[in-house]
């Protein structure tokens, strides 16, 4: 197997981990998670969304945490925006990179966004052209890229048409999400071969949840293909996995744990990693979620 | 990628996982999970130890759980021996196949096995007589394959010797392990290829430990060598996930749920292996460890 020198991490746990936690987290302890992140070397860090707090009540905050954060030197700072009037939002509180999103899935843009997934990219249309004006950066989000709670199946082929449709439209970078989790390592590799084809491989980015357990095997198998930016969430927020059908992200410590082993340079200082995910999962008020944050856990605190 | 076409799960939940478990098993109901696990399709299944029960009082009753199951057609039943007086027991309850275990550390075998390598393969030569004299198989063990709690790094060389002379005293296979579970995919990889360069991989089996979230991933680089035996254990037995520095097993669902993805055929009914899982970790006293026995769980117990 390659591998790439080094890999890029987007930690999205202070946006997409904590949206999908149970138990709600104040700002200043989302801005102290954020801070604790960059002094951990992580070079792109998802503070927050600018969707209705109608919808996502954990994230109304995130004007105030991305304001606290933004312009700090060498670390990107993404905000989920839905449409104009999200980016609007962001702007005013001094984004410099935004995030869109669509689905893979016809079944999951119906049951989640309302509408299909052409009336989804259409709405992003006048998001692109002020970003563009303003010297926003994109990223795009495609999720049920191996699979869908609705549909079940997704072809490969609406996983490329997506992908390459927000490439077209101005993305810097799509993730790719297996937001159910259930896909395994060809499956993955498949499907990135399959938009490799269309889209230069640097602007593939991976988004694995660990529900199956197969999110470190799949990341492996496409960094072998070339991908080399990575999205994972600090101590694998945004699920408990103590409940049944635990949903968590992939865990950012799980993560550079293998590509430490690989050789693979990510900028990241593990422990810190690992303080970061006991600070957040203290907060939480419950254990460290992942594995090596669990394995390395007393020897952090020792020295913390 | 490529891959075997079948890859034999070798079953050591029964044995390596509840061995470790603080919490106790009683008779009846360590039998009826191998009764579960011959149902779920598993093809070897080691129920037992006939190492001192001073030393290992959970393996106690092996003679029992053996007798209550060896000779159904089509399933091996190995139990580990550590010396001949083991191995005497282990024949009067009926072993048709028995497990040796050597360290690929000097000092983990000083400090568990309380003698050198070398001592240790010694005492295996009146063991492999017999059972050659009884046309009972051997499997061997060697543990500490990707590092030592003790000693650190572990030399590949090191590595290589024990499992060379293991084969060469008889054993038709060595299930190469990782006993604390710090191995990565790239020394993963380059270990085994060092191995078969002396050993035909067919008779190279792997034994990993999830304590850092690698096993899968380790796994998956290993069956792309070739190797096509993993040693598994049914709902990550071997340690309490919730604990700090817990250190269980790869769990079987979540190896088998990866194969099926690869359309690797293991003859493992994934169900029915949940429902076991979920039947030994109620007698525990705790929810399933594994992902895939989280994520399927309701559907395993709707069904059942």
């Amino acid at each position: 197997m390659t591998f790439p020198k080094h890999v890029r991490i987007v930690e999205v746990g202070p946006r997409d981990g904590l949206q999908n936690e149970a138990a709600r987290i104040d700002t200043a302890t989302r801005i102290d998670l954020v801070e604790r992140l960059i002094a951990a070397g992580l070079e792109s860090i998802e503070v927050g969304s600018f969707v209705s707090p109608k919808w996502v009540p954990q994230m109304a905050d995130s004007a105030e945490v991305l304001a606290a954060v933004v312009g700090r030197p060498g670390v990107s700072f993404p905000v989920l925006v839905p449409n104009d009037k999200g980016l609007a939002a962001a702007l005013a509180a001094g984004a410099r990179e935004v995030a869109v999103f669509a689905a893979a899935s016809e079944a999951f843009s119906q049951k989640n966004l309302n509408c299909s997934i052409d009336e989804s990219l259409a709405r992003f249309a006048p998001v692109m052209a002020t970003a563009r004006d303003r010297g926003v950066r994109v990223r795009g989000y495609v999720s049920c890229v191996l699979g869908c709670p609705y549909q079940g199946e997704v072809p490969v082929a609406d996983v490329v048409r997506v992908a390459r449709r927000l490439i077209d439209m101005g993305c810097y970078e799509v993730s790719l999400g297996d937001t159910v989790g259930v896909g395994t390592a060809s499956a993955a590799a498949r499907m990135v071969a399959a938009v490799a084809a269309e889209i230069p491989i640097e602007r593939i980015a991976l988004h694995f949840h660990d529900t199956y357990g197969q999110a470190l095997a799949n990341t492996l198998a496409c960094l072998d293909l070339g991908v080399a930016v990575i999205d994972a969430s600090v101590g694998g927020l945004g699920g408990c996995p103590y409940a049944a059908g635990a949903s968590g992200n992939l865990a950012t410590e799980d993560l550079v744990y293998m590509l430490n082993g690989l050789g693979i340079d990510t900028g990241v200082d593990l422990d810190r990693l690992i303080g970061a995910a006991q600070f957040i999962s203290a907060a939480l008020g419950r254990p460290v979620a992942s594995r090596v944050g669990r394995a390395l856990g007393d020897r952090v605190a020792r020295a913390g």
